[in-house]
């Protein structure tokens, strides 16, 4: 997978769920960015803890196969439902502990921030989304909603790179460094 | 640590949080238990995501050095704050994974269960549990409350060993066998 490392940055962008996590492996110099692999890991067939294990196990053979330097995930604001928060929660656990083992930098981005990056709007809906990665990746099909979800936050990372942190911290990004 | 094998479970028992995940290892025939080891993972003063990573590699490291073949923990019903509950849900999900991927199979008890195995009152308030576990386990210390409260789920889960999985099921206990 060395194709696109000229693009100097290689991103995995994820969109934890409980049931279906998107991932996206994209590279990007902050101006331009290639889509290298991604999917959704689809685990809502398997009994509840061990879909944690599959998550984990299959997050961390991508961070093994492509070698991602950095994370990004959307932070997740809930405001109504606590049983949801607390399985999607896990799920997400589940996720960082595989980038996290696997030598990433996590970085988290608001809804709002990774709607914006992609689409300029902050209230975008889910097709709208789905069809502006597609066409900032130039890709030949437009990728289902999880998917689209992942690319949308490795994208909006990437879109990152080129600006000063003073200023990302002024557009309500968060950074998180371990 | 060969000494207590004659007992032939060995169990973990964790409480897992944000801040504090407390855990302990017991050995036990379902009527006998003896403490291996117990304590609490404090990672409340690393920023997030790196926690996360603590509590997994923690665990990681128990469940290496102790070899427990089964896991419990609490089930979690969170009816007010989704924010906290998303907190603690990537603890957990830290926690099971590290679990899961040390060959340990999870079970789950709800905290009224715990709380009848080692008070007998559903009921019970954190220092009754406090006090029974060092009862039950002949401490010679009074436990802190998180570590309390692993040595309680682990007695809990030790005293369902001798009854039948149909009562088990009555008694609205439940068994991950991932």
């Amino acid at each position: 997978m060395t194709t696109f490392r000229s693009l100097s940055h290689r991103i995995l962008g994820i969109d934890p769920g409980s049931r279906n996590t998107g991932f996206a492996v994209i590279d990007s110099d902050g101006k331009h960015s290639v889509r290298v692999t991604s999917g959704c890991i689809r685990v809502g067939e398997h009994p509840w803890p061990e879909r944690l294990g599959l998550i984990f196990d299959q997050v961390a053979a991508i961070v093994a196969e492509y070698q991602p330097q950095q994370m990004a995930v959307e932070q997740l604001i809930f405001a109504r439902d606590p049983t949801a928060a607390l399985k999607i929660g896990q799920a997400r656990g589940a996720v960082l502990c595989a980038g996290l083992k696997g030598g990433t930098v996590v970085h988290e981005y608001s809804p709002k921030s990774v709607k914006l990056a992609v689409v300029g709007s902050g209230g975008a809906d889910k097709a709208q989304v789905q069809h502006m990665v597609r066409v900032l990746l130039a890709l030949s099909e437009t990728p289902g909603e999880d998917e689209a979800d992942a690319l949308a936050i490795a994208l909006c990372h990437a879109h990152s790179l080129g600006i000063p942190a003073r200023k990302r911290a002024a557009a309500s990004w968060r950074d998180w460094r371990p």
